[in-house]
């Protein structure tokens, strides 16, 4: 696979990013994150011991992107459901979704655990995907985005450091709980990624991909951490809609665009935490329903468009716990 | 009521504001807004002797909300009528809407009367509501929005001075009639403030609310400011939908919600202008009236949601003067 | 005709749009465009050997705009077909449509040549549209906005620079095909202008007008320039919704209105790739045509509102190539 994003070293997601942490950083107070200084490291809680926010969500998902990509709060209708979204776009869906958005680095040290996304994986190069994409960021920054409830130790903050290769003062990490407002914005802003994953997981060829937009609910924020990751999974299964630009036949990606959206799996149609309570773990749930709900492929050789997939707002309410009078 | 305001003094409203005054008064030709110098006070008028416009609305707005809010301008479908609104999130609504957005410092003096909302009503301390709150701003410079159709006068200046004890020369007040474009959009944004005022007039512990998230149809500029009068709450009260995040009890919550929307009121299903005109004045219509047309909350400690209300396109339209063919 | 324009000589639009075109050179990576020197100019190639992309796109609109706009993507409903879209909002609409964004100067030098937009037409001034406006910009700056599949000529750079009475170092030339992302996106922007344009062929008087406010969608990708021609008209006639804020009588309005949107046209109902066939060639395709499909009218003066036209989702699915599984 011969991936555009090599042909451009220097635009490294880490350093389009950096300003965006810098301005998290600055205006902390009105963005009601926390600052802290870790083994020389800079770790922003932006949700376990203060309240965050959708705005910290939204900074979360921008800098979780590398900063190639925007992204935008948007009120708006899915499928009937007038509720609050999250709309991405971006111009580099395999640098600002894959190779830092996605959350493929576990994190372990210790008692400390966490999956780890961000750009700074484009640094550590741990995931067999990285060889996939066939690119490494040579940035001296670092910028991590953890989904977890702690903080990192020090001894995690010293592993992470050693793994990056760089100052630890030039190491950033953010942490938001699934359940908070910070972490349903930014799972939520996970469309376009996700839609990207299960092309992957399809065994496409990614490097014809030129764009991708995505608009997605942003779940309500959960009781509990388990409850979150439920509800965060059918916001994009059931109410995610994304598209794509792309360089294709026009037969391959007719038949292909049915596979894509989550309707193509057996698993299709229950909720997350159905799913979870059910194979009584992550790993035995079909992998392929990880996916957007509906999708458009884009054939810009062609001109040509193809759609597969529906928004699900009776899943959505449910999964939400939404309740009418 | 303990309300985590106070926890902050440094994250000033008038403070975060300057920036945008400061932003507005620099792009005055293009957001066609005049500024004045009176009495060594700053005087901008958004809509009086110039035109003004959607986007010296949306500064209007932004500033107004003590610049703790995002504020955009969204062309969005409401129940049917896809019509421009605009969008506000903040994760700081009692700071930004109830300290600084608020219309609930009466400005008298001579013969010059408005309507005073914005950050500097959060030093001059004359409202009850400043007691509720418990909540001060110590800012030097003080930020005043004014809904006139008359720039105020040397001696009302003054008189704002002295309730602010500010230099003059850090003395902001924009002006905008009701109606006028910016008028129509400032007074658009303020559906999650109304909405926090019903909760409060309901006795709701606001010290709750985490967030607020609201979108609101944009009323078309009425002939006089009367008629602007009643379309500018009719946006609210048939066409906004508003959600907050809060903490409470899901019980409390679940009778809670159905009394807030306008829908909660005896005088719902009439247009403002008409209950006026019956009323003969505003203090006999249903204070209980005076609230968004649609309301969600979502329990962050329980993970449930609870919704009241509906959009009312066919009042709407008729409010607004829209003539189909 | 006395238009507002000429009231405010110092908000030049090339001015306006130069901080957006140095932005647009600075994140050149991000944004994939080429940045040339062609004879002293700058020409940046936002789509022809180079991959552009939707945010180049918006870029190109702003700045084609006169920086007199806000611009923005946008997933929207279209009559049920929920696609990404472009939203232009303007208080200055005649200065950022007609005397900026309108691709009114047929550019034609040896053997190249391209539709001419952008604010550098106000420096030019060889269009009869500028007698009409009585308007001319006196910006030492010059920004053009070509359509045009090949990078303009050496030779063609110097007749732009002798037009513009310009330094080559102030002149900067932005290129897109029709067929590219860029192109798509910069000319789904056009719909507020198209809907003005439609008014001044009505013998309408523009000077009335002192807002616009649209939103259209963003046509897919075409296999060639001339399929994107058909689209990007489609996107328009079929697609589109405009709002006008102006001052006039309601009797004119209430008649006026229906002769608007390309509802009113005899060729109505047919795709702009049919009728280019059909006719063979552009120029007997009925001029009137060319407007977007709804039009809101809001009469300032009066406060009624007039309201014209609707979208057509079928077509744009035929026109966009469309297909649903």
């Amino acid at each position: 696979m011969s991936l555009p994003l090599i042909t451009k070293p220097e635009l490294s997601p880490n350093q389009q990013a950096l300003p965006i942490v810098r301005d998290l950083i600055a205006r902390r107070e009105q963005l009601q994150v926390a600052v802290h200084r870790v083994r020389g490291a800079t770790v922003i809680d932006c949700g376990i011991e203060v309240p965050g926010g959708w705005e910290a969500g939204l900074a979360f998902a921008s800098i979780c992107l590398g900063g190639l990509a925007q992204v935008k709060l948007q009120w708006a209708d899915f499928g009937g459901l007038r509720w609050p979204g999250i709309e991405v776009v971006t111009d580099h869906p395999i640098r600002a979704c894959l190779a830092s958005q996605y959350a493929g680095w576990f994190i372990k040290k210790d008692k400390f655990s966490a999956m780890g996304s961000g750009p700074g994986r484009a640094l550590v190069q741990t995931e067999e995907l990285f060889t996939k994409l066939g690119y490494r960021d040579s940035s001296p920054v670092a910028i991590f985005c953890l989904e977890s409830r702690k903080l990192p130790t020090e001894a995690a903050v010293d592993m992470i450091v050693e793994k990056c290769r760089c100052e630890p003062s030039d190491l950033y990490i953010l942490v938001a709980p699934t359940a908070s407002a910070a972490g349903s914005v930014q799972i939520a802003a996970r469309a376009v990624e996700t839609g990207l994953h299960k092309l992957m997981e399809l065994g496409y060829d990614l490097g014809t991909i030129e764009s991708g937009w995505g608009i997605c609910p942003i779940p309500p924020v959960a009781a509990d951490d388990l409850s979150a990751i439920g509800r965060t999974n059918d916001a994009v299964l059931y109410g995610a809609t994304v598209h794509y630009n792309l360089r294709d036949d026009d037969d391959k990606l007719s038949s292909l665009v049915g596979q894509i959206p989550s309707m193509a799996s057996r698993d299709y149609g229950d909720l997350f935490g159905k799913l979870f309570k059910q194979y009584g773990n992550f790993y035995d749930i079909d992998p392929l329903l990880f996916s957007p709900a509906e999708v458009w492929l884009s054939n810009i050789q062609s001109g040509s468009s193809f759609h597969a997939g529906s928004l699900r707002p009776d899943l959505l309410t449910s999964s939400f716990g939404l309740e009418y009078r």
